[in-house]
């Protein structure tokens, strides 16, 4: 066993089914372990280093600000905080006010308490539901294991769940509504359980109905968020006007940070909910400085010519393994491959590994990408290059 | 109104009473705003720096983890996170494993997650219901709101939560005990509720009565741990071995972090429960060096003497302000003065504040005092100098 195994299991409470590489080093999309073996990193930590392993430029704003000052209580206020929240409102072009937690959970608890006070004072009667979506995945706190549309994540050891979540299928949501139900909650590209884009219409039927019925629509983009499908928001693709939206993963390039956005900007007031790490200047200063990189990426064309390039080889890759691919799916850098079958997708991602690239399952029969937003021409090119090698050995 | 208040209320959902201090640059216990005023913190972010505002040992850490590489998936082992799990083991001194997550309510949902599959493999019957204390405070998820004994926070507009909480006076847990409760989740000095410690053999017959009864015993050491009572684990000071602890304000000094330490270490296997960003390298590192600081404090006797000259002052400050002082509480550096009513304490802090020192509320009547660890004597002088012109000033 290696040492690092033997640590690991030794001291961490086991919940992950590990690789036991050791990584020591990273530079953009490239991953360098304890025996100085490169891999080409198509997995981001799930979407979490949007702007590359080891960016200088965020290590930097880093040091700057923990040299200084780290960590004040939310009752002081926190100028990094109140950019990063001006930063997004400007990206996002929705008139919103967010709040800081500390993950993609905290963000979702966060949205579900928003939707529930507006559900109490907006209504004649309490209205307290709210409906997601089959295959969604929305955290693991008890009531986002709820929330999320996978009867599997409901275990019963971890019951008695809160009440009001139920999941459908987007074409069944429009019965399942009734006259308690205050919010929709959605992904736009399902991330967890397969790469599951929805097709912009039946999005945008969807948010109209709610809208005409005073219904919520909550979008979770915890993974689809900060240009991970190409522009700051997929709701902005979808050009929807959601009430809600929760950001987490790709917005601190790796530092633990969560935001929900809201219309309602005056829902709550002071004591309603609450953050003692919540938009630190830590966690704010690096949100600043991802978002300063990633947008200059985006409006500089760099952006839309790496997903177009990135898109065209997997287009290739998928054409030239007919044998195993059954499908070719995502949006911006959230794309998947459908394998013909799941022992195929398991073989497949330990053999590419072994080849030295990383890629990710979703679902129950997808391959997952979600590269760096700055991954470069050759790490694409090397990336699907050992793929391929993996593809032919597994053949 | 000062820039930073028109933004933050422009931008920031609005859920805290802010002050609208402008800080921007920390050392140790001191803290400089926009115009270079110094205030003495007594604060610590709530228990967080508590090594200190701009510590350059661990800003350097930082540096140099964030350089190499921030954040991977848990799907992939992580050396710093192994090596943190095992330095909390054995500080510990308890038989345990470790998950991490992001923050305290994430810590205290990962603590209720172990308990209730517990209750549902090592009984005859399903048990689930957690008992916590009064005046307890657990977190602002909704799971953790309903565990936190104060019913102010169980607002309707967040309901409905899920069953199995409730709450009672200490004395009174022994007959709410049922046969499906699964675990009693108690602070040893309550932090939010005021401070509050509880009578060590009140502790110990309630720690023995659990385990004769095969019920565990989960403490809540989010603001306790850490070296804040003076041992790594208030637990340690109290001599009790809780099944389950949770960590998180001072772990990490800053960096958002929270840890979930169980005796019951085959309780989970792969996929039971997860984070994206728990435990990766920046925020395992930073603890690691956190610790490292901590210990040596601890080990040099340096702790122990900042602690007894910091209450020594207190003890001073209280004698002598017998007119508006009627309790001198607490244990190791998370202390509090009690004040004669609600409107003295509000307008105490605000005096303070004006006089360069910052000092927190805590329940209706008390003022807390939460200073980093590392706090000079010069600073302990300095903020009780400030403190007593504050309340000469308020007489």
């Amino acid at each position: 066993m290696k040492e690092i195994e033997k640590l690991d299991k030794d001291y961490v409470l086991h919940t992950y089914a590990r690789n036991y590489v050791n990584f020591k080093k990273g530079d953009n999309a490239t991953l360098y372990d304890d025996e100085n073996k490169d891999y080409i990193d198509f997995t981001s930590g799930i979407g979490v280093t949007s702007v590359g392993h080891g960016n200088k430029q965020v290590a930097k704003r880093i040091f700057d600000q923990v040299s200084n000052l780290t960590h004040t209580s939310n009752i002081y206020s926190i100028e990094p905080q109140a950019l990063l929240a001006k930063k997004i409102k400007e990206l996002s072009k929705y008139d919103v006010r967010t709040f800081f937690g500390n993950s993609g959970a905290e963000a979702n608890e966060g949205a579900i308490k928003i939707a529930r006070t507006y559900g109490q004072t907006a209504f004649e009667n309490k209205r307290y539901k709210i409906i997601t979506l089959e295959n969604s995945f929305h955290g693991r706190t008890i009531t986002t294991v709820k929330a999320t549309g996978q009867s599997s994540f409901h275990q019963s050891k971890f019951a008695p769940y809160p009440e009001g979540f139920s999941f459908n299928a987007i074409d069944d949501v429009y019965n399942a509504i009734d006259d308690e139900t205050v919010a929709v909650m959605i992904e736009l590209v399902q991330g967890e359980g397969g790469i599951l884009p929805f097709p912009k219409e039946k999005i945008q039927e969807l948010a109209k109905f709610l809208k005409d019925n005073k219904i919520l629509l909550i979008v979770d983009e915890v993974q689809t968020g900060v240009y991970r499908t190409g522009e700051f928001l997929a709701s902005n693709v979808y050009e929807i006007e959601p009430d809600i939206i929760t950001l987490a993963k790709g917005l601190g390039g790796g530092v633990p940070i969560g935001a929900v956005l809201t219309t309602l900007k005056d829902i709550w007031s002071a004591g309603d909910h609450g953050s003692t790490f919540g938009g630190n200047y830590l966690v704010t200063s690096a949100g600043l400085e991802v978002l300063d990189i990633l947008e200059k990426e985006k409006t500089s064309g760099k952006l839309d010519k790496t997903i177009e390039y990135f898109i065209e080889k997997m287009n290739d890759i998928y054409e030239k393994n007919q044998n195993i691919f059954i499908a070719n799916v995502g949006l911006g850098l959230m794309r998947g491959l459908r394998v013909k079958d799941a022992d195929t997708l398991t073989n497949l991602i330990k053999t590419s590994f072994e080849c030295g690239v990383m890629v990710l399952k979703s679902g129950n029969n997808t391959l997952r990408f979600l590269p760096a937003l700055t991954i470069s021409k050759d790490e694409i090119d090397e990336g699907f290059r050992r793929l391929q090698k993996a593809i032919d050995k597994i053949a």
